[in-house]
């Protein structure tokens, strides 16, 4: 699992290209490229906005790791409720 | 990226044994061979224990889903500052 982590952390240092967040187009290419098929409408330019509008906590129009970390757990809870039929409690 | 997050997923699936949440027993199996290599301390169970206590947000003596979504965000801060040297401001 390590690993699996240790991708997460990277997927985003790559697409922030060495700075602290990521910007409307970067995040955009990232969802598109990285979460195509777990996630539906990556395709739509406005759907990913609206998403971005909706992980952008502090509304600086920008994905900061945290905010990041937050979508992340937002697919893994989609992905456990589709594997187990349940609905978890967000935290987030 | 996203079977990084499905092995996430994954993990506390097959650890928790088809139970919503992971006992003590089950933490402590998980983080000793999941996440020894990342986190110091996970040989000791003293420090496990302590360290589910503070991830034990609803104080039931067990981790959910939620919990333990936690602690993988904590691991991935932990990696991320890491690899670039700087604190990121925590949301959880």
């Amino acid at each position: 699992m390590e690993s699996a982590i240790k991708t997460v952390v990277q997927q985003f240092l790559s697409s922030a290209r060495g700075k602290e967040n990521l910007g409307a187009k970067n995040f955009q290419k990232l969802v598109q490229s990285q979460l195509g098929n777990i996630m539906s409408d990556t395709d739509s330019s406005s759907a990913v906005k609206d998403m971005m509008r909706g992980l952008d906590d502090n509304q600086d129009g920008k994905v900061s790791f945290q905010e990041y970390l937050n979508l992340v757990g937002y697919v893994a809870n989609a992905w456990s409720e589709r594997k187990t039929g349940t609905q978890n409690s967000a935290a987030n």
